[in-house]
């Protein structure tokens, strides 16, 4: 009977490496350097070494491991991804290789999809089977998760939230060469920008908070929720935003739940009602209701989800 | 060896009935009227009839049937649905009903997700396992299908496309109670909303082929097609909605191809090419080369995607 299985979270400076019991219960987690000098040619290699070691640390034989799921940065589709630029990796079909390392089960994804992914198992959407996560950070990410399954996407790119095109009026070039992307607007950069306008737009005799010089997203929740007039205006576009956006994924997948995470979800309860304001006002009837949380899983939603992505 | 299946397709006038072989050969198809009075409780049994006629009359025995295949319009979810109001139907459970009056095998889907399931199989994205279909007709519907398997969706609500909220200058209600969804400015009755905009706003010198009072999808289209330029700014209008929304939804799923169908698509390659433009101008780089096509079953989607259901 197998009774373990391993969740592995690449990233462009560390791997996350977690070991599960296969009902989810976390019984170590770990960390080692991502390698990427050498075209990134050591970094699975690595990871074979750090599986093999905390099997004989533990006393776990082959039989007893389910398989390694691996989240990596960059588009996967059956096992295999054309390039991870942070990995400095090109074409790699990591099912093939790190197998032939470990002699287990491989299953890789890409890793927002993964954390995702851990996000139904054991986070936010824990007991659901359809789930649209949204991470909110430096960029805007997520997974879809379809009948417990993500929508990896003919290219790889199921689950690219924000790169939906949502504003006319910007001319500077997403991460994805694209112009107005939700990424640009709803993001913690894009916070930031939103308020930047804000400020310039103000007129001189409104008080605010908020300094130019000195401005990030948790800045601009702070000041929300001291009733800053300025951050209001920001924070309600920052909502309408992403509150429309997630309304319209919605009427497409029906989810039974969207999850918030990232950097911005620190934010906390004041984040999600003003999201839930204006994705019921755009939601279809049938979703209106669908409610919306934060993540739990932190920094550990790629290793929960890798673990559960190779039980299948 | 099962050789037969059955594809239903329940509309509030007729039942469009269809007998295929499993490989997905039309065999047979024909209509029975559906009988909506008295709560449209003689539905499924006369369903029940006629396919029983049909064996008989074919010689089939139930033995050499996979299944029957129904398409209804309703929000259904694994062989229920609460309600479906143009067949006057509270609750019903299909696979119960229809299984215990035919002895076969039921598998029920909403018709607009089971017609997108027919253009896979044996229509515009025959061969593919993931493809985004919208029916640009009265309303605008569609339907999502993720490696094979149609989005159901946690309310049935899976594949609404034409309910995503994308014009807030919109204050008059769609038939779903918000306002500025995208079936009310990229369906037939959406275009011609925009044309009579258009007309309104034009400068009096401008010629047009277009009447206000004379005005439908098919006469914009053939206008824009003759370069007339206030049917060219609908059009455009019309695309860069449908496009941009197109975008966001491939994005989420990433299909490997987007089907056009419905009324509208009769307007053929030109209808493509200005859907394609804006989709590509919007659409995340790796899913900027998904062909846009259009549908190929016209009336038979329904009939073919049932069947295809059926087979699981």
């Amino acid at each position: 009977m197998e009774k373990y299985c391993f969740g592995i979270d690449v990233g462009g400076t560390t791997v996350k490496c977690g070991l599960f019991e296969t009902d989810g219960t976390l019984l170590d987690k770990w960390e080692i350097p991502t390698r990427t000098e050498e075209g990134g040619s050591q970094i699975l290699p690595d990871i074979g070494k750090t599986i093999r070691a905390k099997m004989e640390e533990k006393g776990i034989s082959a039989g007893d491991v389910a398989g390694v799921g691996v989240g990596v940065p960059g588009p996967v589709r059956g096992n295999k991804l054309p390039y991870a630029v942070n990995l400095h990796w090109g074409a790699m079909d990591i099912g093939e290789v790190l197998g032939t390392i470990t002699g287990l089960r491989i299953k890789a994804g890409n890793d927002a999809n993964v954390a995702a992914l851990g996000e139904m198992w054991k986070g936010g959407a824990e007991g659901r089977d359809n789930v649209i996560v949204v991470t909110l950070g430096t960029g805007v990410g997520g997974g879809i998760i379809v009948d417990g399954h993500i929508v990896e996407g003919a290219h790889g790119a199921g689950g690219e939230i924000g790169h939906a095109h949502v504003e006319d009026n910007i001319h500077d070039a997403c991460g994805c060469g694209n112009c107005g992307c939700l990424e640009q607007v709803a993001s913690a950069t894009g916070i930031v920008r939103l308020a930047k306008e804000e400020l310039v737009n103000k007129d001189s005799s409104e008080a605010t908070e908020l300094k130019a010089e000195e401005i990030d997203a948790r800045i601009v929740f702070d000041a929300y929720k001291n009733g800053d007039s300025v951050a209001e205006r920001v924070v309600n576009r920052f909502a309408k935003y992403l509150g429309t956006t997630l309304a319209a994924y919605s009427c497409v997948v029906d989810p039974e739940v969207i999850v918030l995470g990232g950097g911005v979800s620190k934010a906390g309860d004041p984040l999600v009602e003003i999201v839930e304001k204006y994705y019921k006002d755009a939601a279809f009837p049938a979703c209106k209701e669908t409610p919306i949380v934060l993540a739990k899983l932190g920094n550990d939603a790629g290793i929960y989800g890798a673990a559960r992505l190779v039980l299948g």
